[in-house]
């Protein structure tokens, strides 16, 4: 894992705007936005799934960074005052913090149409309507019924108490749909294709679960974000639904769901494998 | 033109997700954003293009709703409190005021990913390989290099004179980019090409110059926003900048260039003459 992150931290900062260029200030935010942070878990479920699929690492390296760009826009946008207002992202300020509101909101922008451009200008499947399929696969993934209608569902919720399935419904729009179209966008047959839906489901909800129990018991120091300020902000976590034990338990239960799904894949899941291992016991 | 508005007026409505899907706030927003509203200049260009290159109306609709998308969600944007703070836009309170500032942010992501979803789901070119390249030619005209760039340099122009040059680069990115994609998205031979592009950015430049006359001697009640607005807030206008006078006779330079650029297209330019005419003669 620690190969591919350092290989996308260097495709992601040839692949951003280099920031000699004019506007200087916009293309130094979005590199701020993007660059030094983050664990790249879409990138590294691209790589993943990739693996399974028998893709070049330089096809994947173009994918994992779009859906990459995706994911800090929306971080930068989720950040600004009018939204979580929050001032500390990765153990930096956040951008906003860092330059000004104007020059977060167009950096997320920037980056969003970053992310498309991408995927259109490189080479990445053997067929244009494939990777025409790959642009619409991510628009959906991002756009009002998937990431960005996760958030204003979230929006809607703080100061009201979820049920199960009420937060579920929100994170499988909110961060399962990018998780989920980082998994599937590879040529496989049919049986494997939903197994990796499976799997990429699984992951995307454990991932979230476990930032909730991260959130209810880190220190700020080791998160390198505002700690305990999800339930102090009125949000709903897995935490205030069901409890901390109940929500460890079911970051267990989501693992072995995931790993269940990868039965079938052979010798081609080794990454997968290891990347539920890792969202699920990471304690940071 | 009226005929090319109701077309589009219809296509959005149709293209925009209904207003009782979930997320429903977000989607009213959305659609608040972009109908009744609008000269809708960009769709005018691409029919008026279309014309020149003898592409079917259906093809058309979807490429103009991308691009008017596009516009529609820098729109909600930049009247956000941190940018313009406008509380007013073609006559109807802006979307942060209508609903709130993070559904109106969440609405301009959503209109954006939207539009690339348009042009990667419905087959508007023979090939593949030629719409793939579509998604590029609007995703650099709204990118960083573009208008979320040319944003960045009004944001930064705010308070200081510009010069002449240095305004005309301003708005060659702010609004000349995605106006300039608006025609160009077409098969046409080299020569054409560059026919259209040079009018593209003759009419760009018009409208912008138009814009700030209007601005400077319209009343609110006529223009439907807040108008001698951009010259309270210390933004370089080419009136500032080189006097109403000055500003009048370069509008009507432009749209000489913008005709001359249209020579050679024969018959085939009447929308694209019309287009010129209206948008540097208009009194709103």
């Amino acid at each position: 894992m620690g190969a591919i992150q350092a290989r996308m931290e260097a495709a992601l900062a040839r692949l951003l705007p280099q920031a000699h260029l004019a506007p200087t200030r916009l293309h130094e935010a979005m590199r701020y936005a993007t660059l030094e942070g983050g664990k790249r878990v879409r990138p590294l479920l691209v790589f993943g799934a990739g693996e399974a699929a028998d893709a070049s690492a330089e096809r994947l390296e173009i994918a994992a960074a779009a859906v990459e760009l995706i994911h800090a826009y929306s971080l930068v946008h989720d950040d600004l005052p009018c939204m979580d207002d929050d001032i500390l992202r990765r153990g930096k300020p956040t951008v906003h913090v860092e330059y000004d509101e104007a020059t977060a909101l167009l950096a997320g922008d920037a980056l969003q149409s970053l992310a498309f451009q991408l995927l259109a200008e490189h080479r990445i499947a053997d067929e244009a309507r494939t990777q025409l399929e790959l642009v619409r696969i991510l628009t959906l993934a991002a756009g009002s019924r998937g990431m960005a209608g996760g958030q204003q569902i979230d929006l809607e919720a703080t100061g009201r108490s979820l049920t199960l399935p009420e937060l579920e419904f929100m994170h499988i729009h909110k961060t399962g749909a990018l998780i989920r179209a980082a998994a599937c966008g590879h040529e496989l047959p049919q049986n494997e294709k939903s197994g990796l839906d499976r799997y990429a489901k699984a992951v995307g909800l454990a991932f979230q679960v476990v930032d909730d129990v991260l959130d209810y018991d880190a220190s700020t120091a080791t998160l390198g974000k505002t700690a305990g300020k999800d339930s102090r902000q009125g949000k709903p976590t897995y935490v205030s639904a069901i409890g901390i034990a109940a929500a460890r338990r079911l970051a267990e239960e989501l693992r072995g769901q995931a790993h269940e799904a990868l039965k079938g894949f052979d010798g081609r899941s080794r990454r997968l494998g290891e990347l539920a291992d890792f969202i699920v016991l990471r304690k940071f």
